[in-house]
């Protein structure tokens, strides 16, 4: 069989799993997902041995500690997948209400209800735990799902598959609602990008060069989830203890997240208080530091910020910091060079909070808090299968409730248009 | 300039005068769009002298009636595009709105806020009239767009747009907020679908080619506005007098629009009872009837239906007709064949209502009533951007609500994460 055909079969297979599962009852999807949960538990061997496959391989290919980290799963990290499972189980199921209804002039009584997206596929990092994840957030909300993962965790992704499909042949769920391409060649996610007529939404994850390219190939809509160029603006109006402390956590706290600050900015009016003992505390953590012309007058000893800097999502112990004239500047700065992601101000000043709030184009826009937060989970959501830096259908966390659509029920007794 | 350096620049304008948009009040907005609307009123004659240029070249061209008809602007046609800008303008902003807003245990209170989508490029066939409705429906939400109408209209477009700047001029909104491409190449539009840093969302309105050429070429998310392949499905349950008149109407009353009816689906049981003074009825209003094997049995003479008719959407007084075992076939065939735009059932019967609204995979699914309501203005959500035929973001009548993004808000007083 060719990988197109291969894939065709797949994603056939995966529409029409989609139109049983589009009517199954909650109760249904959800004791599916308890017993995926049970069956992980019951194959923690299983796993481990496939997953340890995986990473001699991957050391033998001198992946990064931090990449190997990510592709590890242990006694403790499968338990937690089961946890996961139950979460979701136990979250609102969002498919068949009714948003709204209203009666027309004619009699004509017109309803928005919520229904599955249908095929969701899914193109991730060698990371196996979002396999299990994605999974079980497409299911819950009715849809099937087709899982296209890294390839340094291709053996821990087919027997994590494997034990799903198996564990929904109890059930009535489909076992072909879970779909996994096999294949690691890159064709074959070419391939996919073009089953339009079977596959709703593609959603990549990764880095910038997946995502560019999954947008240039995709004839099937994409929901980008985009780098974090994530900003902090420290207003000279600020709180500079509590300002401190927040642009701290958001840099330190776990810097390998697109929702940690990468550019630091400081009201010039307040810079030379605020910036020596900001800056000292960040060296001490380790944080390198990368500033304009102002912040080096300031410290000097400073690196120096390229235009390139401002544009970066380091991922890593490094910051770029940049004087700012007030309000406007960083407004500008930050709708210029950030991704729309996260962005936080801290001041005192309700103005200058109501300001920022209303006119930076991002996701998410804080007023005294970290931008760490920019979570499902921290947002009170639920799990999520990532966080969209795009505009269309959904922006920011999106948990189950974004993996849906819509559609009109008309009900009438007889009535024709005029 | 360049092709591409000419939509660089507009796409620069548009981008930038979007943000100004974003935050203008509804009044400012408002204000504007009755300008525009008394600008045109004005310069009635302008307009029909550029309009009857492009009539005089679609003459040459030997361009259809109904095409010219489509692209010609009279008095009472431009009158009613001055009434339609009115309109817009006592539409609710839907810009602005909290939609919703919780507190976290940490207390943390996030909201979820309405925002304009940014920059909304619209392709569409010749027909002046879209370039003022599709640029009133942007601007009152908030948005710029970029307009590329059908090269047929392009003196009628240029004329148009020229006034609603010009109407801009006197009011808060940015005239960059109404951009046109006024090259007619190809090339323009291929430059204009790469633009993603500047563009927000295309929005192609159009027959299949366009809508495949755009989907195939663009990197910015695409709302299509595809075919509309609309079933009414007769059940051996229904008042057969209403189903005739439902059928008749969806039918014929206008068959060049996406919403009319072009497969009817008979039940068995009822066909011999029904389809011979249905048919009858089709016939001498000059509908020409394709059956199947079964239909032909019943009416000698009917033409018969390929495969490819299935698929079909005629926009003509042509119409497919099959007979089906009952309501699980019905089903079946529209979820196969369709374009999940709008089908319908007639029916007395409760539980077979039921299932239909259910499992119809359609943006509009009907219980006794025609499908030719599928449109904004009859759904009481005002006019209408077009009707999308994706899940993604919008399905169904796209009106000022669907040209709109979200934003989170998070108000704290030095939250950091643990």
């Amino acid at each position: 069989m060719s990988i197109k055909e291969e894939l065709l079969q797949i994603a056939k297979q995966a529409k029409r799993a989609s139109r049983v599962l589009a009517n199954l009852s909650s109760l249904e999807k959800n004791k599916a997902l308890q017993e995926m949960a049970f069956r992980l538990e019951q194959n923690v061997e299983k796993i481990k041995e496939e997953n340890k496959k995986d990473i001699e391989d991957a050391r033998k290919k001198g992946l990064s500690s931090a990449l190997i980290d990510r592709l590890t799963l242990n006694d403790k990290r499968i338990a937690k997948l089961s946890a996961s499972l139950r979460e979701i189980s136990s979250l609102e199921d969002p498919v068949g209400k009714v948003e709204s209804m209203w009666k027309r002039p004619n009699g004509l009584l017109i309803g928005k209800v919520i229904v599955p997206l249908g095929v969701i596929g899914i193109i991730y990092e060698s990371r196996p735990n979002v396999t299990v994840d994605a999974a079980a957030l497409c299911l819950k909300a009715g849809n099937a799902v087709i899982l296209r993962g890294g390839s340094e965790a291709i053996r821990s992704n087919c027997v994590l598959v494997d034990i799903l499909t198996e564990a929904l042949k109890n059930t009535n769920v489909p076992p072909e609602s879970i779909q996994l391409i096999r294949t690691t060649s890159r064709e074959a996610v070419m391939q996919m990008l073009k089953m339009d007529e079977y596959i709703d939404v593609i959603i990549p994850r990764g880095g910038e060069s997946l995502i560019r390219a999954v947008t240039e190939n995709s004839t099937i809509p994409v929901i980008k989830h985009y780098k974090g160029v994530c900003h902090t603006f420290v207003d000279k109006d600020a709180d500079l203890t509590m300002a401190e402390k927040i642009c701290f956590n958001a840099k330190v706290q776990r810097p390998g997240v697109c929702n940690a600050m990468e550019t630091l900015l400081v009201d010039e009016a307040i810079a030379e208080k605020f910036l020596p003992g900001m800056i000292k505390k960040f060296q001490e953590a380790g944080v390198e530091i990368r500033g304009d012309e102002k912040v080096r007058k300031i410290i000097p000893g400073v690196k120096e910020a390229s235009e390139e800097d401002w544009f970066t999502e380091y991922l890593d112990l490094i910051l770029s910091v940049k004087i700012v004239k007030g309000i406007k500047e960083a407004i500008e700065h930050i709708n210029f060079y950030g991704s729309h992601h996260s962005d936080a101000i801290i001041t005192a000043n309700y103005a200058k909070a109501k300001k920022f709030l209303q006119e930076v184009d991002s996701a998410a826009v804080y007023v005294n808090a970290s931008t760490r937060f920019t979570d499902g989970g921290e947002f009170g959501m639920g799990a999520e299968i990532g966080i969209s830096t795009q505009k269309l259908h959904a922006r920011g966390p999106m948990g189950v409730a974004e993996l849906t659509s819509r559609k009109f029920i008309i009900l009438g007794e007889g009535q024709i248009r005029g």
